[in-house]
């Protein structure tokens, strides 16, 4: 069910405004399409009390348009629609739609001379072309909502009733854009300040599982009206709390409180909100002890350097690494023994170890981070099956190694090699930054 | 407009069964979670002749769910559901699919005791909880779909009339399987031999941008009844070729006819079908070579290891890399002279160059492979702006180097980069496989 606003009584009441959303496109029924702008416009306007009851998706027919609009107008009064508003024949919302109000569709004169200035600015080739004059074609009473990113404009549709259909274009960009900067905007000034907020807040948490995160603030009394899920992935368990009310900021204060009761009780698990990755705190925690790291890789390949490098701005504290795939490479490039090698495998805590510190010195670097694995399909044996891993890490006052057991397919194993390995790391750049010899080692 | 039926006379007619999706579940429409079942769905029935002419989305509500899944059912007599067959008060999908039909719950027992008995298999504490005994009460009249990866099984309902409604859990693990193993089956006996193929093959392209490709391919004539579709990413053009007839085989005859057209015009650029990754065909390459490569990585950071690892079996010829994220590490590991990094600057194609050389040398491998470029959003000069990439191949018989302009964010001048860099190798190997020098290099 979706959450019922808050009683009244508890400073939180507020209506909340259902509509419904209507994609439309082939490509999204034969499926080669995945539609995530469905999702995106979800998330945005709960922000500001618009919930979304129901979706549809239809091909590029008129009366499919027509009539999947028309059902979700009757149940809600307010539509969304995404897609059918390019040039070609494929694109049939602005038709559909018209009929549905009754409107004519005409020549809107502003929309063509900014569409041709636009092709001359953009120093295209010949003359503005017959078939993209369609989509300066406007239903009479048409709010038209500029498009930043492309050539077709959006449309705002209202009948005598107050009943509307949003018309965006199918491209993610130019939708994203679009929604942001004009329909939110517009939908905020008519719900006043009635509107009831849909907020969220994520923690994450990574390196313990969803039994234990469940264990742990399983019964915690949260504030009235406050929804929690877990939503456990490769990085880890999210927590997710939603709460609704007038006012975004009153609501957000209400999941403060939530979030304040919970993170006691989750110690060093969490490590950031949202989408926040957990290597962004890594190169924080890097750079508040005046340190740089570097990486050594087996089953992972490359996965931990480029995770940390993903971040704008990580060529202050990451040096780079070794992607020791071959064992000869470990024992060439990291100054890994033969005899660990041979004694322990490839896959053993020792050569992990060893691997930390061959990065840590091969690279110049204050701090090395290690991953041998065994990802699959192949490689397993009968003490070590397929997702076993060991993971290293040696900072200029301690070594950890430790093996883990991942499960999934390679490529999730991977990822998972790669999340643990960051875990280890940041756990001990924790508990060193916090020691004041870390802090002297910055000078 | 979805692909009509072949004319009478081309021997590929056949009728198109359409069905509809209904997705159930308050997380999609509140957009954490996108809806990635309904394409795949899609994907799959369509070559059985099945195809999908509307979807919907609604919460977790048994009257939402029975009014989509009625209206549906009205439209087009089929109807797939996937999600809301769990253990939980969300689950509303066989309590309003069973009022839908008109029919009553009961308990199943087969379906109870194959669920305590899993739970006993798999080692689980305590009794069989009381909350689940609720998966095992069926419609009167159900056929059972077994879940070989999860607890709830699926069901399918039909009516005197022959209507059908076959719900799917949403866990897509579960549903795909389910799909494949059951529902496909049993579709494909009800279909007979009259229902026409609707069948897909994809031509992946990398290194030609679209309007280039649109030049070479774009008069070509077709197979009646082909549609051809342009497929922009960052891993290159993808072209969809679509028909549609009876019988998969000789709808796949077709395809071959029309791909037999376009591909002499791609020349090159063509390196694999469907979703394969273009990492395979190099690692076929090199081992048909008989050669190891080695990679060195600045502004990836370790994605074009990852990329070439991710391959199963990779092992054979990938020796590892070098992450030479800082100018030290591409002097101190790669060899690359003071005097390139001074006079050139780190992203030019005399550092790249010197760094496939020294990966190459470094790490014992036939062949090295660079990567140095500014991914943004810093470090862009007047001569380089953000995008600047380049990238550098070193095999025992030649040397090339490559500046190339990337669009996108970070991420994706990083995909582009690392694609751009596998694209200069798979040219090289092509060359040099085909001459007898390479093919003696590997005794």
């Amino acid at each position: 069910m979706l959450p019922t606003p808050f009683e009244a009584g508890t400073g939180h009441a507020g209506s909340v405004v259902n509509i419904e959303i209507v994609t439309i496109g082939d490509e999204l029924l034969l499926g080669f399409t995945v539609d995530s702008n469905a999702a995106y416009i979800a998330r945005c306007l709960a922000v500001i009390g618009v919930a979304v009851s129901r979706r549809a998706t239809v091909g590029d027919s008129v009366d499919d348009i027509t009539d999947a609009a028309g059902d979700a107008l009757e149940r809600t009064g307010g539509v969304v629609t995404t897609g059918g508003l390019g040039p070609t024949n494929d694109d049939r919302t602005k038709p559909a739609i018209a009929a549905l109000f009754g409107r004519d569709l005409r020549l809107h004169e502003p929309t063509l001379e900014r569409m041709k200035a636009g092709w001359i600015a953009r120093g295209l080739p010949g003359e503005f072309p017959a078939a993209n004059v369609s989509q300066a074609m406007m239903p009479d009473g048409a709010v038209i909502l500029e498009n930043a990113h492309g050539t077709a404009p959006g449309i705002w549709l209202e009948d005598d009733r107050g009943r509307w259909v949003a018309m965006l274009p199918g491209v993610p960009r130019e939708m994203r854009r679009m929604l942001e900067d004009q329909l939110i905007p517009l939908l905020r000034a008519r719900g006043g300040a009635k509107a009831a907020a849909i907020v969220s807040r994520t923690l994450r948490t990574s390196g313990v599982p969803e039994s234990r995160i469940a264990d742990l603030v399983g019964r915690i009394e949260l504030p009235q009206g406050v929804d929690l899920a877990y939503l456990p992935g490769w990085e880890g368990v999210d927590l997710r709390l939603t709460a609704r009310g007038i006012g975004e900021e009153s609501v957000s204060a209400v999941l403060t409180e939530a979030a304040g009761r919970l993170i006691p009780h989750l110690g060093d698990s969490v490590y950031g909100e949202g989408d926040e990755d957990m290597a962004v705190h890594i190169l924080q925690a890097l750079r508040g002890a005046g340190w740089t790291a570097a990486v050594a890789e087996s089953c992972t390949g490359g996965m931990l350097g480029m995770r940390l490098t993903a971040i704008p701005g990580s060529s202050d504290v990451v040096r780079g690494g070794i992607i020791a795939y071959d064992n000869e490479v470990k024992v060439g490039q990291l100054m890994v023994s033969e005899q660990s090698l041979a004694e322990h495998g490839a896959v053993s805590e020792e050569v992990a170890g060893e691997m930390a510190a061959g990065a840590r010195k091969a690279l110049g670097a204050s701090v090395g981070v290690a991953i041998t694995g065994i990802a699959g399909p192949g490689g397993a044996t009968d003490d070590k099956p397929v997702g076993t891993v060991c993971i290293a890490v040696e900072t200029p006052l301690r070594a950890a190694s430790r093996t883990v057991r991942l499960h999934g397919d390679r490529d999730e194993i991977r990822r998972r090699a790669t999340q643990a390995a960051l875990v280890l790391l940041r756990k001990h750049l924790r508990v060193q930054v916090a020691e004041p010899g870390a802090e002297r080692s910055r000078a």
